[in-house]
This record gives C-alpha cells, structure tokens and sequence, in this order.
C-alpha cells in the first residue's frame, strides 16, 4: 500500500472536479432519464426505444473511440472540436463525435446493404460548455436511422412518423421543421447567389434561429460579400415559411423556381413526402422552413430540426413585412434549441465502402428533452426501499443482528428491497431515522422472536418511533413474505 | 459536400475496422447482454440491476475520463496501461480505467460518507486483446459498492451475498473464493518474507491461478530471491485452502500465526463474517483460499474473487501433496477465470479528501459472464416485428401505399411492431421473404379494401406465398389492432 498516505488534496493547485463540461449523474436525474429512454415507470411502454423497437430498430452499440482516419473531413468547421486520444503508440484515435460517423463506418465495414438501426449512447465535442443550459461536453444522443435503396421519401416520411411518435409518447408538443438541400441550392441559385458562396451563405442562413433577419443579412453582405438584392431576395423567399402547403405551391408556382433542376428535384420529393405524411398523420406537425440549413456536411437531401414550439400556420405574406416576422420568429429565452434533428446523407457510406448506401435518420438530444420535461418531473423522491428491518434495542437486547440478516435473505429472495441497520447493537431512533418515508418497517423483539414472531409496522406517511399507539401487527416468520406483499400491494417486477 | 467523393478505401494502406481491442455489439448479441444487465425478458425480475435495487443500490454515472490526477498512482504495475487523450490545451485526461477510483473520486467530491452504488458501464485498458476469449480493451464492468463507517464486516457480508443472489438469479453455480489482506501479511511475516519483498512476493503468489505451485515458487525464489525453506512454508500454508471452518481451525491452532497482530485481526474479521455468512445463508458458496493475493493496490482488508468452479470442500491435509494438490487446482481451459472480483478498500477515498470513507464493493465482468451464459442462450431469433403489411399485386393494383402506411400508424399507436415495404409496387414474393419468420401478415387487396376489410393471415412457422389455402381472415379496418392483439396474444409491453 505504497499511497496509502499520500493525498491529493495536499497537492497545491490541484481541484478534485470532473474534467471540463463533464458532469456525474446520480439517483434520481439518472433513473428520470433512463425512464424516458428505455425503462415504464412513469411513461409505460410509451419510452423513445420502445417506439424504436416498434419500427423494427436493432439496437448497435459501437467503442466510444473510433480510427481518426474514420472521423477526418466529416465535421466541418467542427472538426476541431473532436477530442483525439494521446499517441501512445499503435493507431490513433478519437472520441466519436456523433453516432452517424460509426454508424456509417459499421455499414461499410460489414457491407450492409439495409437496416433500421438504433444506438443510444454518449458523444464528445470539446466545445464551451455551458452546463446551467445543459450543453455539456460529454452528452447523449439517441439516433435512429434507416439504411437502404427504397422508393423516394418512404424511408424519410417513416422517420418523420418516429418523431412524432417519440413526442406524443412523451406528450409533448412539438414543431418539425423541414426543408430540403436541393431546394436551397435552387433558392440560392436563383437568388443569384455564387456558386463558391453557396455554403457559407447557408451557414449563414443557418443562424436564423439564433439571429434576427438583420443580423444575417449583415453577416450575408458584409462578411460573405453577398450583393444587397441578392441577400434581400433570400430574405424575401425564407419568409415564406410556415405552412407545407402555402410553401409548396408559392415554390412551384414561380416560373424562376421550376426552370432549376435542384428545385426540380427538391420539390418533387417534398410533393411525395407531403402525401406520405397526410397517410401517417403527421403532416400536421410538419412547418416548411426555408431558413432551416443544418450545419453538417454529409446531408443531401432531406433535412429538418424539432423545436417545442407548436406550429403557427401562419405566414407572412407582406413583402415589407419580411424583417420583422423574421424578428418575430426569434426563440423565447426558455427554449432549449431544437431537442432533435437529422436528415438524409447518401455519400456518407460511399466514403468508407465500395457502395453508397442512401440513409436517413434522426438524432434525439436527450439531455434538451429531459431539461424540457424537468418541469413535469415528480420531485418527491420515491422510497428506494421497501421495508426496514429494525431491532428494540433494550439492555437485554443483543440487537438481533443475525436474525435481521435473515429476515433481510428472505426478503430480497422474494424480490423485495429492504435494509437494516448495519450494526451490532444500532439505537432506535437512528433506525427510524434511517426508514424515514420508507413504507414498512419489521421490527425484532426479544418477546416476539421467543414466539417465532416478528412485528411488522406501516410506516409511511410519517415515521416516529415515540408513535407507541401502533406497534404494527404480529406476525409469524413465515408468513412475513406474505403480508409484506400484501401491505406493499405490489406485484414484484424489477 | 466538398468530402463527397472521396474514398476512404481507397487510401493506401487504410484498413476500415474498429480500434484494436474493441468490437461493434449488434442487435442480439447486445440484447442478450443487455437481458443480463437490466430487462426482464429472460430472466424475469432476476436481472442483475434489480438485485442492486432491491438492497437499496444508487445508480451513478460518471464520465468516461478523468483528470489524469485523478487516475494516477491507483494502478501500480498496470499504469501503464492507462489511456490517455491528447493534450489539446487545457486540462489532461485520461480514460477511466475501473469504476472504482471514479467513485472514490465522487464520494470524497461530494463529500459523501454512506451510500450504496451500482454502475454499470465500459471501462479502457490498454492491455493486449484476445478477443476470442472475450478479453477487450473496451470492456463493461457492473460494480456495487457500500460505503460507509458500520460496525465490522456487516457490508462486507452484504457484498458476499449480493454476489450470490446474482448469481443464483442468473442460475449460476460459483465459488466465492475468499481471503483478506491482513492474514495474507500475517502469514508472509510468520512464514520469514523480509518487508521490503511482502509486495512481490504477494504478485508472485496471486499467480497460483494460472501457474502450477512449482512454477509460482520457482518465480519466488529465482526471480524475487525468497529463501527455498521460506517458500516452502508459504507453499505449506497455502495448500489448506478450501473449507472456511478448517482454514480458521488451522490458523487460529497455530500459535506462530496466533501471536501476528495483522494474522490475529484479519482472524476476527473473519470470524465475524462466517457468521454473517451463516445468517445470510452464503457460507456454502465461500472457499477460503489463502493463495488469493488480487494485484490491486488498493484493498486493506477482505478480498474475493468468484469462479464458476463449484467448491470441492476438500482441504488437501499430507505435507507431500501440497504441491499436487496446487497442481491440480489448475483452472480447465474451458474457463475464462474470474466472472466478479472485489475488496475492501478503506484507504482509497482519504487519497482524494480529508475524510477516509471505508468502502466495500464488488465488480462483476459482464463480457466474461456473457460468455458462460452463451451455451445456454436461445439461438432462435425472435421475431422483432409482430406484423408485416403487404400490398396484394396485381396489374391493377396502385400497390396501396398509403392505405400501407395508414395501417402501420394504426398498428404502432398501439404499440404493435409493424413493417412494410418502402416500394411503392413492391412485388409478392420479395414481400413473403421480408415476412419471413414474422408471426403475422395484414394484406391489401383491391376487393377488400373497396369493402373497408384486410385479411389477417397467421404466418408462422414457415411463410410462403404459394400457400393459397388460407388466404387469411377478412377483418374490418377498426377491429384490426384488436384482432391482431388476440392473434399475437400480447400484453402490450416495452
């Protein structure tokens, strides 16, 4: 034991923390979030993996490092938020970034050619924290994606359907903003938007949710260099959003719009998506935002972001109004961003295997929707144990140690959670301290023990040993299972 | 998309794989372990989570690296196998290692003095893989831990006996083979090892499980310079391993042992904890092997390691056997060595805060559990969607794709699982084949559809579309999902 004696917090300088943007979860914040995620307590079969299971999704878990090589030219501008492992000889690695990447890598390394898979799992970017809002270093995403050469927008109207689904499980309200790479490219294009500035235009456009129209125009014009009337006829076009239908038909009824083969394209799919979504019912919580760009690289097709927001159906039509609705359209400080998001990436696979395999998928950020239904969240902690087993403590009492150990086999044998005090001899008011909001509590006395018998008290809804009114019923060691269950009411389940 | 076209393939030399040591977990391979770890579709309530909660466990989460601080001087020898990232400013991190220094980390953080944990989570050593037998550099590891000043060895009994609850819910028969580091001192000091060589001569020992008593004394005498007749005690000693109450008979009868301060309070912890161990009913479970050393630094009293060799209660008694008996206790090649291990570590905490917080815990390897377990897991696929909806077609037929979808959204509100084609027109028999194995089918036909009907057709055991004598009942569309619920015979659950 060579360290025995050496402490940390003798080093000067040296603060026991997480690392930078990590957190612990503990308890109750992790068991309300593995509850939305996966277990029934509180939303029944209604969680997101029994939705995923429902959609025929197989579970994939994959290393939390991958080759760099795997992640390279992937991200962006964002690539240099990616954590890399130390060189400590043998390959280099880095912390996945995203579930997508191994993802597309697993699909290309097994030569996959269709599933419906999900993954629920920690991602790592080295971005500024900010924990009091939930943005964290470490976090968790929630992806379900579709893989496979089908008919168009099939695949992509059944995501749309899981997002849905996932949300009225959850009960809540949601927005589903779509928009679609090929449409932008054509609105750019016929704004008359250069072809070497069509991304940083978009990523431009991108900031809509943060910034007011003004704020982006400016960016357009002055940092991009984009000519006035051309950024004006964005602004123009991307306050059209709002309601699919309106979109749709002020997009195909432009002559400029229809004569450009990306539009073409785009607005063919969005016609057959609009069809498959009145089929699944969920076109009503569909809003067509042109301003709706995703950061990301690999998208191609399809994209859309989930915001609490409900749908406004309203758009503005008054050409000078254009600015100020887009003002209007600025998030409420109590929105967390969009709590998920996704969209469709057919080169992604091509760039690791022989054969592109056209994919789409979803990206739930579990962290947003658990901040968001904080609220709703039940504080009064519910008892984590079922039954205290607690001895009188006389001068004659030798604390029944050992029969409380057996009393305490027999009930975890039959599945019920209990506790004793672990000491020899524990006085009566610490273990009534101990079972406080604990719903039952057996109690040894030396009287009752001569008799094989133990006493068995309801304790809930407050615990106080000077209660001398109620000493709980008698009953015999071998009924005690019994008539726990019958007091806890429960049916034993995990 | 500047990335679109280029061909990871297709730079020299790149090999898509995942990291040395790690592996992808698909489908059922991760539901089977997941079943193990939390669910309780093969093993009712008795999953392993659930004996963590019903004695009262906490779960904690913690992130997957540290401060590098945090990990160093825990490890002794296998430091070095420690993962650490990059320095890319700020602070230095390296990857957990085990869970239990994290948890150390957080109880002297948060300043915790009790508490029951569990965590169950992927650990990184960077050790060489045989992924064959299950040995990975990204590996899970499911601990419990008590933590907290009680009276002596009640914890530690509660360890034991959660170790054999798990085990028996999972229908596993094991050996808890125990010892404890002071008798282990004890018994060096009396058999004449020199102080400086306690620790060497310990790892050199904690190798009877994988070497012959030959070898091992070989090691302890060529290479750590032990006197032969020195070792030859230790040899003597270590050979009355097996049947707890002839141990403690040996040693408690042996005045040389009998006058060691350490040999005589390991002694009493010891006798304390049979009885626990009686009350608990776990004593029969218990093997009481003095040639277990465990490598860990950190462990000051109790330590134990369980097999699933079952006890053979003999205790080899001639002095000229000692070496045959070891020899035969060599481990058969069919096992994978340890499934859980653990000990007390009362030191641990105090290395990070002011207050030592004595602490007792177990950690179970679920991989090398997973691999016992595999001989007796299903091999059956179940089928992972409930229905499958097929379009009847026929030249006429539009292939009823929405009328599809409408059904699916039907079928997954109330929470059956559901698939269909994503072809608009897809064809009979590429329909049959997806249904393969899937227990149900809802056909479209132009006839029945005009009349408001489905046909519900019983597919299992063996699909095939050329099987024209049942054709299915006719269902109305609204009594659907209840037709299909009686069919299924399901509650509907997760």
């Amino acid at each position: 034991m060579a360290t025995k004696d050496s402490k940390m917090s003798r080093r000067p300088g040296f603060e026991l923390k997480t690392p930078k943007g990590t957190r612990d979860w503990v308890g109750s914040d992790l068991a309300w979030r593995e509850d939305i995620l996966f277990s029934s307590l509180t939303y029944k079969s209604q969680t997101i993996s029994s939705v995923f299971k429902r959609h025929g999704g197989t579970p994939l878990d994959t290393p939390v490092f991958e080759l760099k090589e795997v992640l390279a030219e992937k991200y962006g501008e964002d690539a240099h938020l990616v954590y890399d492992l130390a060189d400590q000889g043998g390959e280099i690695c880095s912390l996945r970034f995203d579930l997508t990447v191994p993802f597309a890598r697993w699909l290309a390394m097994k030569k996959i050619t269709h599933v419906k898979r999900y993954q629920i799992a920690k991602v790592y970017r080295r971005d500024q924290p900010a924990i009091s809002r939930g943005r964290l270093r470490e976090f968790h995403q929630c992806d379900f994606d579709i893989a496979g050469l089908y008919d168009p927008m099939i695949a992509d109207a059944e995501i749309l359907s899981i997002i849905a689904e996932v949300f009225e499980a959850l009960d809540l309200k949601i927005t589903i903003k779509i928009n679609h790479r090929q449409i932008l490219d054509g609105l750019f294009a016929v704004a008359g938007v250069p072809d070497e500035k069509m991304r940083s235009i978009s990523s431009a456009l991108d900031k809509m949710d943060k910034m007011s129209w003004s704020e982006v125009k400016r960016e357009m014009v002055q940092e991009k260099g984009l000519l006035e009337e051309v950024a004006d006829r964005i602004g123009d076009y991307v306050r059209r959003s709002g309601d699919i239908y309106e979109v749709l038909q002020f997009l195909e009824s432009n002559p400029g719009f229809s004569a450009n083969e990306n539009m073409k394209a785009g607005l063919h799919d969005m016609r057959l998506l609009v069809s498959y979504l009145e089929a699944l019912d969920v076109v009503n919580k569909v809003s067509f935002d042109l301003s709706l760009a995703r950061g990301l690289d690999y998208y191609s097709g399809l994209i859309f972001e989930i915001i609490t927001k409900p749908p406004s159906g309203n758009v503005a039509v008054v050409s000078g109004e254009g600015i100020q609705s887009s003002e209007q359209r600025k998030p409420e400080p109590s929105q967390v961003g969009s709590i998920a998001a996704g969209g469709r990436y057919d080169s992604l696979v091509g760039m690791y295997g022989k054969r592109p395999i056209p994919c789409v998928g979803v990206s739930f950020g579990v962290d947003r929707i658990c901040t968001v239904l904080e609220e709703r969240r039940e504080k009064a902690q519910k008892p984590k144990i079922d039954v205290y087993i607690m001895a009188f403590s006389g001068k004659d009492s030798n604390g029944f140690l050992l029969e409380r150990m057996m009393v305490a086999r027999q009930l975890w044998d039959a599945g019920i959670r209990a506790e004793f005090a672990a000491k020899v001899k524990p006085n009566l008011p610490q273990q009534f301290k101990a079972a406080k909001d604990l719903p039952l509590a057996v109690i040894f006395g030396q009287d009752e023990l001569s008799a094989g018998q133990v006493r068995l008290k309801v304790l809930l809804p407050d615990n106080d040993e000077n209660d001398t009114k109620d000493r709980g019923q008698l009953v015999s060691r071998e009924d005690l299972v019994e008539e726990v269950k019958k007091l806890l009411k429960i049916t034993i389940s995990n």
